[in-house]
Protein backbone atom coordinates (compact mmCIF):
# COMPACT_ATOMS: atom_id res chain seq x y z
CA UNK A 1 0.00 0.00 0.00
CA UNK A 2 1.54 3.19 -0.81
CA UNK A 3 1.65 6.12 1.16
CA UNK A 4 1.52 9.96 0.04
CA UNK A 5 4.96 10.89 -1.24
CA UNK A 6 6.30 13.87 0.67
CA UNK A 7 9.72 15.61 -0.37
CA UNK A 8 11.04 18.75 0.01
CA UNK A 9 13.84 19.51 -2.51
CA UNK A 10 15.59 23.10 -1.85
CA UNK A 11 18.17 24.50 -3.70
CA UNK A 12 20.89 25.30 -1.49
CA UNK A 13 21.30 25.01 2.69
CA UNK A 14 22.65 28.78 2.75
CA UNK A 15 22.08 32.09 0.83
CA UNK A 16 24.33 35.23 1.19
CA UNK A 17 23.94 36.58 4.79
CA UNK A 18 21.55 33.97 6.19
CA UNK A 19 22.63 30.65 8.58
CA UNK A 20 22.60 27.41 7.71
CA UNK A 21 18.93 26.57 6.79
CA UNK A 22 18.43 29.95 7.34
CA UNK A 23 16.06 30.44 4.46
CA UNK A 24 13.84 27.96 4.41
CA UNK A 25 13.47 27.10 8.02
CA UNK A 26 9.86 27.96 7.91
CA UNK A 27 9.11 25.76 5.29
CA UNK A 28 10.78 23.27 7.22
CA UNK A 29 8.67 23.52 10.11
CA UNK A 30 5.42 23.95 7.81
CA UNK A 31 6.38 20.71 5.80
CA UNK A 32 7.47 18.57 8.96
CA UNK A 33 4.68 19.26 11.05
CA UNK A 34 4.02 18.62 14.75
CA UNK A 35 3.46 15.38 14.26
CA UNK A 36 7.30 14.33 13.67
CA UNK A 37 9.49 14.19 16.58
CA UNK A 38 13.14 13.39 15.14
CA UNK A 39 14.93 13.86 11.90
CA UNK A 40 17.42 11.73 10.94
CA UNK A 41 20.11 13.30 8.87
CA UNK A 42 22.98 11.69 6.70
CA UNK A 43 25.67 13.60 6.61
CA UNK A 44 27.44 11.38 4.05
CA UNK A 45 28.09 14.06 0.92
CA UNK A 46 30.61 16.37 3.93
CA UNK A 47 34.24 14.63 4.74
CA UNK A 48 33.47 15.80 8.23
CA UNK A 49 30.50 14.08 9.47
CA UNK A 50 30.96 14.90 13.06
CA UNK A 51 30.68 18.99 12.54
CA UNK A 52 28.22 18.52 9.74
CA UNK A 53 26.01 16.78 12.14
CA UNK A 54 26.54 19.45 14.83
CA UNK A 55 25.34 22.40 12.66
CA UNK A 56 22.55 20.52 11.40
CA UNK A 57 21.28 19.55 15.03
CA UNK A 58 21.89 22.70 16.65
CA UNK A 59 19.64 23.87 13.45
CA UNK A 60 16.65 21.78 14.06
CA UNK A 61 16.46 21.66 17.68
CA UNK A 62 15.89 24.94 17.44
CA UNK A 63 12.85 24.59 15.21
CA UNK A 64 12.00 21.88 18.03
CA UNK A 65 12.81 18.88 16.26
CA UNK A 66 15.52 15.97 17.60
CA UNK A 67 18.21 15.18 15.33
CA UNK A 68 19.90 11.74 14.90
CA UNK A 69 23.29 11.94 12.59
CA UNK A 70 23.06 8.09 10.30
CA UNK A 71 26.99 8.23 11.21
CA UNK A 72 26.83 7.61 14.71
CA UNK A 73 24.23 4.56 14.21
CA UNK A 74 25.67 0.77 14.63
CA UNK A 75 23.13 -0.03 11.41
CA UNK A 76 22.45 2.83 8.93
CA UNK A 77 20.05 0.76 7.33
CA UNK A 78 17.95 0.08 10.92
CA UNK A 79 18.10 3.68 11.20
CA UNK A 80 16.76 4.11 7.90
CA UNK A 81 14.31 1.81 8.89
CA UNK A 82 13.31 3.34 12.27
CA UNK A 83 13.14 7.05 10.82
CA UNK A 84 10.64 9.42 11.17
CA UNK A 85 11.65 11.91 8.66
CA UNK A 86 15.10 11.98 6.17
CA UNK A 87 17.23 15.09 6.07
CA UNK A 88 20.05 14.44 3.11
CA UNK A 89 22.41 17.67 3.63
CA UNK A 90 24.40 19.42 0.86
CA UNK A 91 28.54 19.03 -0.09
CA UNK A 92 30.15 16.36 -2.37
CA UNK A 93 27.15 14.59 -4.69
CA UNK A 94 29.35 12.12 -5.46
CA UNK A 95 30.64 11.58 -2.43
CA UNK A 96 26.99 10.87 -1.21
CA UNK A 97 25.95 9.13 -3.12
CA UNK A 98 28.68 6.71 -3.29
CA UNK A 99 28.28 6.28 0.71
CA UNK A 100 24.45 5.55 0.25
CA UNK A 101 25.59 2.55 -2.21
CA UNK A 102 28.05 1.59 -0.11
CA UNK A 103 25.83 1.69 2.96
CA UNK A 104 23.28 -0.33 1.09
CA UNK A 105 20.59 2.20 1.67
CA UNK A 106 19.22 3.13 -1.60
CA UNK A 107 16.34 0.76 -1.57
CA UNK A 108 15.15 1.19 2.23
CA UNK A 109 15.40 5.29 1.74
CA UNK A 110 13.18 4.69 -1.19
CA UNK A 111 11.30 2.28 0.49
CA UNK A 112 10.26 4.53 3.76
CA UNK A 113 9.84 7.57 1.13
CA UNK A 114 7.86 5.74 -1.73
CA UNK A 115 5.90 3.12 -0.01
CA UNK A 116 5.84 4.31 4.00
CA UNK A 117 5.53 8.17 3.17
CA UNK A 118 7.50 9.85 5.25
CA UNK A 119 8.77 13.17 4.86
CA UNK A 120 12.35 13.14 2.83
CA UNK A 121 14.20 17.14 3.01
CA UNK A 122 17.20 17.33 0.76
CA UNK A 123 19.70 20.19 0.14
CA UNK A 124 21.85 20.71 -2.63
CA UNK A 125 23.51 17.45 -3.14
CA UNK A 126 20.57 15.98 -0.96
CA UNK A 127 18.16 17.09 -3.71
CA UNK A 128 20.62 16.12 -6.32
CA UNK A 129 20.24 12.41 -4.93
CA UNK A 130 16.21 12.74 -4.71
CA UNK A 131 16.28 12.61 -8.39
CA UNK A 132 16.36 9.84 -11.19
CA UNK A 133 19.98 10.14 -11.35
CA UNK A 134 23.28 12.86 -10.73
CA UNK A 135 23.65 13.50 -13.82
CA UNK A 136 23.51 17.30 -14.06
CA UNK A 137 25.42 17.79 -10.94
CA UNK A 138 27.81 20.22 -10.59
CA UNK A 139 29.69 18.56 -8.64
CA UNK A 140 33.29 17.07 -9.21
CA UNK A 141 33.43 13.77 -9.04
CA UNK A 142 36.20 13.41 -6.47
CA UNK A 143 34.77 9.48 -6.11
CA UNK A 144 33.45 7.17 -8.36
CA UNK A 145 30.26 5.74 -7.29
CA UNK A 146 28.86 2.73 -8.43
CA UNK A 147 26.15 3.96 -10.16
CA UNK A 148 24.66 7.69 -11.49
CA UNK A 149 21.44 6.48 -10.67
CA UNK A 150 20.35 7.89 -7.51
CA UNK A 151 16.90 7.63 -5.57
CA UNK A 152 14.43 8.03 -7.89
CA UNK A 153 12.03 10.14 -5.46
CA UNK A 154 10.94 11.84 -8.49
CA UNK A 155 11.12 11.03 -12.32
CA UNK A 156 13.64 13.97 -13.59
CA UNK A 157 16.81 15.52 -13.00
CA UNK A 158 17.27 18.98 -10.61
CA UNK A 159 20.21 21.01 -11.18
CA UNK A 160 21.07 23.03 -8.21
CA UNK A 161 22.31 26.82 -9.10
CA UNK A 162 24.76 26.94 -6.31
CA UNK A 163 25.18 30.74 -5.41
CA UNK A 164 29.31 31.75 -4.96
CA UNK A 165 28.91 34.12 -1.94
CA UNK A 166 31.73 36.20 -3.60
CA UNK A 167 30.41 36.57 -6.88
CA UNK A 168 28.52 39.61 -7.42
CA UNK A 169 26.68 38.73 -10.77
CA UNK A 170 25.04 35.30 -11.05
CA UNK A 171 23.66 34.94 -14.15
CA UNK A 172 26.16 32.06 -15.11
CA UNK A 173 22.87 30.66 -17.83
CA UNK A 174 24.92 30.24 -20.83
CA UNK A 175 27.11 28.00 -19.58
CA UNK A 176 24.76 25.76 -17.24
CA UNK A 177 22.54 25.50 -20.50
CA UNK A 178 25.55 24.81 -22.67
CA UNK A 179 25.96 21.58 -20.24
CA UNK A 180 22.32 20.56 -19.54
CA UNK A 181 21.86 20.99 -23.57
CA UNK A 182 25.16 18.42 -24.07
CA UNK A 183 23.04 16.03 -21.63
CA UNK A 184 20.07 16.23 -23.80
CA UNK A 185 22.31 14.98 -26.60
CA UNK A 186 22.23 11.88 -25.03
CA UNK A 187 19.45 9.53 -26.02
CA UNK A 188 16.18 9.14 -24.24
CA UNK A 189 17.10 11.80 -21.05
CA UNK A 190 14.97 12.77 -18.73
CA UNK A 191 13.83 16.42 -18.12
CA UNK A 192 16.20 18.94 -16.16
CA UNK A 193 14.88 21.28 -13.62
CA UNK A 194 17.39 24.24 -12.57
CA UNK A 195 16.23 25.83 -9.49
CA UNK A 196 16.93 28.74 -7.89
CA UNK A 197 17.73 30.73 -11.71
CA UNK A 198 18.19 34.36 -12.01
CA UNK A 199 18.01 35.93 -14.82
CA UNK A 200 19.35 38.71 -12.71
CA UNK A 201 20.27 38.72 -9.30
CA UNK A 202 21.73 40.84 -6.97
CA UNK A 203 22.19 40.53 -3.40
CA UNK A 204 20.45 42.63 -1.15
CA UNK A 205 18.76 42.29 2.02
CA UNK A 206 15.17 41.55 0.96
CA UNK A 207 16.24 38.64 -1.17
CA UNK A 208 17.49 35.54 0.60
CA UNK A 209 15.11 32.91 -0.39
CA UNK A 210 15.93 30.17 -3.16
CA UNK A 211 13.59 27.97 -4.37
CA UNK A 212 12.42 24.66 -3.08
CA UNK A 213 10.50 22.03 -4.96
CA UNK A 214 7.67 20.83 -2.58
CA UNK A 215 6.11 17.70 -3.69
CA UNK A 216 3.17 15.83 -2.16
CA UNK A 217 1.59 13.12 -3.81
CA UNK A 218 1.07 13.57 -7.41
CA UNK A 219 1.66 17.55 -6.55
CA UNK A 220 4.67 19.41 -7.21
CA UNK A 221 4.46 22.95 -6.93
CA UNK A 222 8.05 25.92 -6.89
CA UNK A 223 8.39 27.54 -3.32
CA UNK A 224 10.51 30.12 -2.45
CA UNK A 225 10.82 33.47 -4.58
CA UNK A 226 13.73 32.96 -7.32
CA UNK A 227 12.27 30.84 -9.77
CA UNK A 228 13.52 27.93 -12.08
CA UNK A 229 13.98 27.16 -15.67
CA UNK A 230 12.76 23.82 -17.44
CA UNK A 231 14.93 22.10 -20.04
CA UNK A 232 12.73 19.70 -22.07
CA UNK A 233 15.34 17.21 -24.42
CA UNK A 234 14.71 19.15 -27.91
CA UNK A 235 12.67 22.04 -26.45
CA UNK A 236 13.82 25.26 -25.59
CA UNK A 237 14.11 26.20 -21.89
CA UNK A 238 11.73 27.76 -20.38
CA UNK A 239 11.03 30.17 -16.96
CA UNK A 240 9.17 29.52 -14.05
CA UNK A 241 7.78 32.10 -11.35
CA UNK A 242 7.26 30.94 -7.73
CA UNK A 243 3.90 28.85 -7.30
CA UNK A 244 4.18 27.06 -10.28
CA UNK A 245 2.15 23.66 -10.38
CA UNK A 246 4.80 20.93 -12.15
CA UNK A 247 3.03 17.85 -11.14
CA UNK A 248 3.21 16.76 -15.12
CA UNK A 249 7.22 16.17 -14.68
CA UNK A 250 5.90 13.60 -11.88
CA UNK A 251 3.60 11.77 -14.40
CA UNK A 252 6.21 8.86 -15.87
CA UNK A 253 6.49 5.82 -15.23
CA UNK A 254 9.98 5.43 -14.74
CA UNK A 255 9.51 6.42 -11.13
CA UNK A 256 8.77 2.98 -9.29
CA UNK A 257 11.47 1.36 -11.73
CA UNK A 258 14.00 3.60 -12.72
CA UNK B 1 61.83 -0.28 -25.63
CA UNK B 2 60.14 2.88 -24.66
CA UNK B 3 60.47 5.70 -26.86
CA UNK B 4 60.00 9.18 -25.30
CA UNK B 5 57.02 9.86 -23.96
CA UNK B 6 55.97 13.40 -25.74
CA UNK B 7 52.90 15.22 -25.00
CA UNK B 8 51.36 19.23 -25.28
CA UNK B 9 48.09 19.50 -22.69
CA UNK B 10 46.92 22.28 -23.32
CA UNK B 11 44.14 24.03 -21.07
CA UNK B 12 41.13 25.58 -23.22
CA UNK B 13 41.11 25.22 -27.37
CA UNK B 14 39.84 29.33 -27.47
CA UNK B 15 40.29 31.86 -25.72
CA UNK B 16 38.76 35.25 -25.71
CA UNK B 17 39.45 36.73 -29.46
CA UNK B 18 41.15 34.08 -31.09
CA UNK B 19 39.92 31.13 -32.76
CA UNK B 20 40.21 27.52 -32.43
CA UNK B 21 43.62 26.97 -31.16
CA UNK B 22 44.85 30.01 -32.12
CA UNK B 23 46.55 31.05 -28.58
CA UNK B 24 48.47 28.23 -29.11
CA UNK B 25 49.50 27.43 -32.71
CA UNK B 26 53.31 28.56 -32.64
CA UNK B 27 53.62 25.57 -29.87
CA UNK B 28 51.33 22.95 -31.79
CA UNK B 29 54.31 23.45 -34.98
CA UNK B 30 56.82 23.45 -32.53
CA UNK B 31 55.61 20.44 -31.33
CA UNK B 32 54.95 18.59 -33.93
CA UNK B 33 58.17 19.68 -36.26
CA UNK B 34 58.06 18.87 -39.70
CA UNK B 35 58.64 15.04 -39.41
CA UNK B 36 54.74 14.59 -38.53
CA UNK B 37 52.59 14.70 -41.71
CA UNK B 38 49.20 13.46 -40.77
CA UNK B 39 47.19 14.18 -37.43
CA UNK B 40 44.89 11.49 -36.00
CA UNK B 41 42.16 13.82 -34.27
CA UNK B 42 39.17 12.13 -31.52
CA UNK B 43 36.24 14.23 -31.30
CA UNK B 44 34.64 12.27 -28.81
CA UNK B 45 34.04 14.76 -27.05
CA UNK B 46 31.51 16.63 -28.75
CA UNK B 47 27.95 15.10 -29.79
CA UNK B 48 28.65 16.50 -33.42
CA UNK B 49 31.43 14.63 -34.58
CA UNK B 50 31.44 15.67 -38.23
CA UNK B 51 31.82 19.59 -37.42
CA UNK B 52 34.13 19.37 -34.80
CA UNK B 53 36.25 17.50 -37.19
CA UNK B 54 35.83 20.10 -40.09
CA UNK B 55 36.96 22.67 -37.85
CA UNK B 56 39.81 20.99 -36.77
CA UNK B 57 41.15 20.00 -39.79
CA UNK B 58 40.79 23.37 -41.33
CA UNK B 59 42.97 24.51 -38.46
CA UNK B 60 45.45 22.15 -38.97
CA UNK B 61 45.59 21.99 -42.76
CA UNK B 62 46.43 25.85 -41.95
CA UNK B 63 50.03 24.91 -39.78
CA UNK B 64 50.65 22.47 -42.76
CA UNK B 65 49.22 18.79 -41.24
CA UNK B 66 46.96 16.46 -42.38
CA UNK B 67 44.15 15.30 -40.10
CA UNK B 68 42.14 11.89 -40.09
CA UNK B 69 39.05 11.90 -37.89
CA UNK B 70 39.19 8.66 -36.05
CA UNK B 71 35.30 8.50 -36.15
CA UNK B 72 35.37 8.27 -40.05
CA UNK B 73 37.80 5.14 -39.75
CA UNK B 74 35.69 1.67 -39.07
CA UNK B 75 38.17 0.31 -37.17
CA UNK B 76 39.31 2.77 -34.39
CA UNK B 77 42.03 0.64 -32.80
CA UNK B 78 43.45 0.03 -36.25
CA UNK B 79 43.81 4.29 -36.51
CA UNK B 80 45.37 4.60 -33.24
CA UNK B 81 48.16 1.69 -34.40
CA UNK B 82 48.62 3.47 -37.76
CA UNK B 83 48.69 7.25 -36.19
CA UNK B 84 51.60 9.64 -36.41
CA UNK B 85 50.28 11.53 -33.96
CA UNK B 86 47.30 11.97 -32.05
CA UNK B 87 45.08 15.01 -30.93
CA UNK B 88 42.24 14.94 -28.78
CA UNK B 89 40.08 17.94 -28.44
CA UNK B 90 37.86 19.43 -25.72
CA UNK B 91 34.06 19.23 -24.74
CA UNK B 92 32.21 16.96 -22.16
CA UNK B 93 35.52 14.82 -20.36
CA UNK B 94 32.87 12.16 -19.19
CA UNK B 95 31.48 11.68 -23.08
CA UNK B 96 34.90 11.38 -24.01
CA UNK B 97 36.19 8.91 -21.61
CA UNK B 98 33.43 6.99 -22.14
CA UNK B 99 34.06 6.97 -25.77
CA UNK B 100 37.21 5.59 -25.38
CA UNK B 101 36.95 2.84 -23.31
CA UNK B 102 33.61 1.52 -25.26
CA UNK B 103 36.51 1.83 -28.51
CA UNK B 104 38.66 0.17 -26.94
CA UNK B 105 41.70 3.03 -27.32
CA UNK B 106 42.61 3.24 -23.56
CA UNK B 107 45.36 0.15 -24.13
CA UNK B 108 46.55 1.47 -27.40
CA UNK B 109 46.74 5.24 -27.30
CA UNK B 110 49.27 4.10 -24.19
CA UNK B 111 50.96 2.10 -25.73
CA UNK B 112 51.63 4.31 -28.95
CA UNK B 113 52.47 7.30 -26.65
CA UNK B 114 54.02 5.63 -24.06
CA UNK B 115 56.18 3.38 -25.82
CA UNK B 116 56.34 4.24 -29.34
CA UNK B 117 56.63 7.92 -28.54
CA UNK B 118 54.30 9.13 -30.86
CA UNK B 119 53.47 13.15 -30.03
CA UNK B 120 50.22 13.51 -28.13
CA UNK B 121 48.24 16.69 -27.57
CA UNK B 122 45.15 17.72 -25.71
CA UNK B 123 43.09 20.60 -25.09
CA UNK B 124 40.65 20.70 -22.30
CA UNK B 125 38.71 17.64 -21.94
CA UNK B 126 41.55 15.67 -24.03
CA UNK B 127 44.21 17.28 -21.51
CA UNK B 128 41.85 15.94 -18.69
CA UNK B 129 42.12 12.34 -20.30
CA UNK B 130 45.86 12.55 -20.71
CA UNK B 131 45.78 12.56 -16.67
CA UNK B 132 45.95 9.50 -14.35
CA UNK B 133 41.87 10.50 -13.94
CA UNK B 134 39.24 12.31 -14.37
CA UNK B 135 38.41 13.00 -10.72
CA UNK B 136 39.05 16.85 -11.29
CA UNK B 137 37.10 17.66 -14.13
CA UNK B 138 34.70 20.67 -14.27
CA UNK B 139 32.33 18.80 -16.37
CA UNK B 140 28.67 17.66 -15.87
CA UNK B 141 28.65 13.61 -15.39
CA UNK B 142 26.06 13.42 -18.59
CA UNK B 143 26.99 10.10 -19.24
CA UNK B 144 28.52 6.93 -17.24
CA UNK B 145 32.00 6.29 -18.32
CA UNK B 146 33.12 2.50 -16.98
CA UNK B 147 35.48 3.79 -14.69
CA UNK B 148 37.29 7.84 -13.72
CA UNK B 149 41.05 6.40 -15.15
CA UNK B 150 42.12 8.17 -17.46
CA UNK B 151 45.42 6.95 -20.21
CA UNK B 152 47.88 8.06 -17.43
CA UNK B 153 50.43 9.49 -19.29
CA UNK B 154 51.27 11.52 -16.83
CA UNK B 155 50.78 10.19 -12.74
CA UNK B 156 48.98 13.41 -11.43
CA UNK B 157 45.85 15.39 -12.33
CA UNK B 158 45.20 18.40 -13.92
CA UNK B 159 42.17 20.89 -13.58
CA UNK B 160 41.84 23.14 -17.08
CA UNK B 161 40.58 26.23 -16.04
CA UNK B 162 37.75 26.95 -18.42
CA UNK B 163 37.24 30.80 -19.13
CA UNK B 164 33.80 31.73 -19.91
CA UNK B 165 34.00 34.40 -22.52
CA UNK B 166 31.11 36.23 -20.76
CA UNK B 167 32.77 36.39 -17.58
CA UNK B 168 34.58 39.86 -16.53
CA UNK B 169 35.89 38.47 -13.43
CA UNK B 170 37.62 34.78 -13.81
CA UNK B 171 39.15 34.50 -10.19
CA UNK B 172 37.05 31.79 -9.01
CA UNK B 173 39.93 30.28 -6.94
CA UNK B 174 38.08 29.47 -4.05
CA UNK B 175 35.65 27.51 -5.24
CA UNK B 176 37.67 25.31 -7.68
CA UNK B 177 40.18 25.26 -4.62
CA UNK B 178 37.70 23.99 -2.26
CA UNK B 179 36.40 21.16 -4.61
CA UNK B 180 39.94 20.09 -4.53
CA UNK B 181 40.41 20.34 -1.20
CA UNK B 182 37.49 18.11 -0.91
CA UNK B 183 39.30 15.98 -3.52
CA UNK B 184 42.31 15.46 -1.45
CA UNK B 185 39.91 14.64 1.51
CA UNK B 186 39.91 11.06 -0.17
CA UNK B 187 42.88 8.93 0.48
CA UNK B 188 45.84 8.17 -1.66
CA UNK B 189 45.12 11.50 -4.20
CA UNK B 190 47.81 12.00 -6.64
CA UNK B 191 49.01 15.84 -6.98
CA UNK B 192 46.48 18.23 -9.02
CA UNK B 193 47.44 21.13 -10.94
CA UNK B 194 45.12 23.67 -11.87
CA UNK B 195 46.27 25.54 -15.20
CA UNK B 196 45.46 28.74 -15.98
CA UNK B 197 45.26 29.80 -13.31
CA UNK B 198 44.25 33.83 -12.85
CA UNK B 199 44.69 35.91 -9.37
CA UNK B 200 43.82 38.91 -11.29
CA UNK B 201 43.11 38.76 -15.15
CA UNK B 202 41.42 41.16 -17.34
CA UNK B 203 41.04 40.32 -20.73
CA UNK B 204 42.68 42.62 -22.55
CA UNK B 205 44.03 42.44 -26.54
CA UNK B 206 47.65 41.39 -25.26
CA UNK B 207 47.00 38.36 -23.06
CA UNK B 208 45.68 35.77 -25.20
CA UNK B 209 47.16 32.66 -24.24
CA UNK B 210 46.34 30.42 -21.67
CA UNK B 211 48.37 27.44 -20.13
CA UNK B 212 50.37 24.43 -21.49
CA UNK B 213 52.57 21.57 -20.17
CA UNK B 214 54.87 20.57 -22.41
CA UNK B 215 56.69 16.85 -21.53
CA UNK B 216 59.31 16.13 -23.33
CA UNK B 217 60.42 12.67 -21.87
CA UNK B 218 60.79 13.09 -17.96
CA UNK B 219 60.72 16.95 -17.91
CA UNK B 220 57.71 18.78 -17.75
CA UNK B 221 57.39 22.44 -18.35
CA UNK B 222 54.79 25.04 -18.30
CA UNK B 223 53.99 27.26 -20.91
CA UNK B 224 52.06 29.93 -21.62
CA UNK B 225 51.71 33.21 -20.36
CA UNK B 226 49.29 32.71 -17.19
CA UNK B 227 50.64 30.42 -14.48
CA UNK B 228 49.68 28.00 -12.64
CA UNK B 229 48.42 26.63 -9.29
CA UNK B 230 50.02 23.17 -7.56
CA UNK B 231 47.69 21.54 -5.42
CA UNK B 232 49.40 18.83 -2.76
CA UNK B 233 47.37 16.42 -0.80
CA UNK B 234 47.84 17.67 2.85
CA UNK B 235 49.63 20.73 1.77
CA UNK B 236 48.90 24.60 1.25
CA UNK B 237 48.54 25.42 -2.89
CA UNK B 238 51.36 27.08 -4.68
CA UNK B 239 51.80 29.50 -7.67
CA UNK B 240 53.51 28.55 -10.46
CA UNK B 241 55.01 30.80 -12.98
CA UNK B 242 55.40 29.78 -16.78
CA UNK B 243 58.72 28.42 -17.72
CA UNK B 244 58.56 26.55 -13.95
CA UNK B 245 60.05 23.23 -14.27
CA UNK B 246 57.30 20.52 -12.85
CA UNK B 247 59.21 17.39 -14.15
CA UNK B 248 59.34 16.02 -9.98
CA UNK B 249 55.52 15.45 -10.20
CA UNK B 250 56.79 12.71 -13.47
CA UNK B 251 58.76 10.61 -10.67
CA UNK B 252 55.54 8.66 -9.88
CA UNK B 253 55.37 4.64 -9.90
CA UNK B 254 52.00 4.92 -11.17
CA UNK B 255 52.46 5.80 -14.33
CA UNK B 256 53.12 3.07 -15.89
CA UNK B 257 51.13 0.85 -13.73
CA UNK B 258 48.01 3.29 -13.26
Amino acid sequence: MEGPRRLLLISNSTLHGGGYLGHCQQHIQSFLGQKVKRVLFIPYALHDRDAYACTAREKFESLGYGLDSIHESCDPVEAVKKSEAIFIGGGNTFRLLKALYDNSLIHEIRKRVLEDGIPYMGSSAGTNVATISINTTNDMPIVYPPSLKALGLVPFNINPHYLDPDVKRTHMGETREERIRQYHEEPNTPPVLLENHLKCFHLHQGLREGTMLLVEGDKATLQGVTGARLFLRGKKPTEHEPGTDFSFLLTDSNLLNP
